[in-house]
């Protein structure tokens, strides 16, 4: 069953906080940003995992030694997988893919941002990237939901590995893409919703409904 | 006249200030990254300030909207300049640079990384980077001394914006890419020195001994 992954891209612990309980009923994950920790600290990942597995998402875009550091500390305060790009190259994934396996944690990698700017130079390394994932034992890639074909073309890439896939709402991307996937991940549509429970709840049953959708 | 940044890539705040007023006679700037800010907190950038300016090597290669909160989040913290990576594309770039302009601050672009891992993707796109980093109006690009020819190729193309090379010593890049550069990079050789101060000073020196020989 595709799950929900709520993104909290905030500046205000207390709301991160408030939200990610608001929410737990319906989400599979919380996904933190640098906003959030650059202002409520690393310890904001521990807090929140005790209401949801936690993905720091730090797109890792660093030589592998400053590469390993962030992995160490990010799975040191209890997050449970870290978002990794793959434009930087194999070495620095491989590096955080080794800090990961110290800590029984787990790595993502960006194949392709779901922003505009990612047709200049990403999309043409997507799929290598996704490849490249794969036969480092990394457990999922990130796929762009503004794109859906881009995603089914990854898909056959990385066969079982498990596809999160942000970019729904806000950003234009559909819903569609959930036939794809193994995650949603949703910011905005959530945190800005004037009732977040209600909101993810909504979001979770239009998944459901296109997934089972004959 | 070519200068001095030292990187200071500690887990350790107490340290880091330590090492910023031992070197702050030879050095033009600070580098900090995420393994120092995710400890030390944000705050640890208005500190240094104090002692020399700060750039803030984040490395952003988020989607612009993410990218917009890091970098008022750095500027806020008093950093003078923020690194971003070019390979995410010009919306990001110009995003950033947007900020940054609001609070007279320098952005410096990304083109390819020192390490081994950036000949898999990033080599091929550096120059187009370094091209879309002039043309947007950033105050500079970061280039690898661990690749001499690449850094002159780069020079021609970026013509008088600034050039920060890191990966000199432990990284095996040699000083005699000072011939092209703007700023050399300088972290493991200067903090883990058992005198940071002299180190310092003697790679300040190399730097002008090969800049100035005929």
């Amino acid at each position: 069953m595709v799950g929900l992954i709520v993104a909290l891209d905030l500046m205000d612990k207390s709301k991160a906080l408030k939200i990610a309980y608001e929410v737990e009923d319906y989400v599979e994950m919380i996904k933190v940003n640098y906003p959030l920790v650059l202002t409520a600290g690393l310890e904001i990942i521990e807090e929140l995992s005790e209401v949801k597995p936690v993905i720091a998402d730090f797109k890792v875009a660093d030589i592998p030694y400053t590469s390993s550091l962030i992995a160490e500390a990010s799975f040191k305060s209890k997050a449970k997988a870290l978002i990794c790009h793959g434009f930087v190259g194999s070495d620095t994934v491989k590096t955080v893919l080794d800090v990961a396996k110290k800590f029984n944690g787990e790595i993502y990698v960006v194949t392709e941002l779901s922003s505009e700017g990612a047709k200049e130079y990403m999309l043409e390394h997507s799929n290598e990237i996704a490849a490249m994932a794969k036969n480092l034992g990394c457990h999922g890639i990130i796929a762009p939901a503004t794109r859906k074909s881009r995603v089914a073309e990854l898909r056959k890439i990385v066969g079982e590995l498990k596809i999160l896939s942000p970019g729904i709402g806000v950003q234009g991307g559909n819903l569609e893409v959930v036939k794809y996937v193994d995650y949603v991940i949703v910011g905005r549509s959530i945190y800005n919703a004037e009732n977040p429970k209600k909101a993810a709840e909504e979001i979770l049953n239009g998944i459901h409904r296109i997934q089972y959708e004959v």
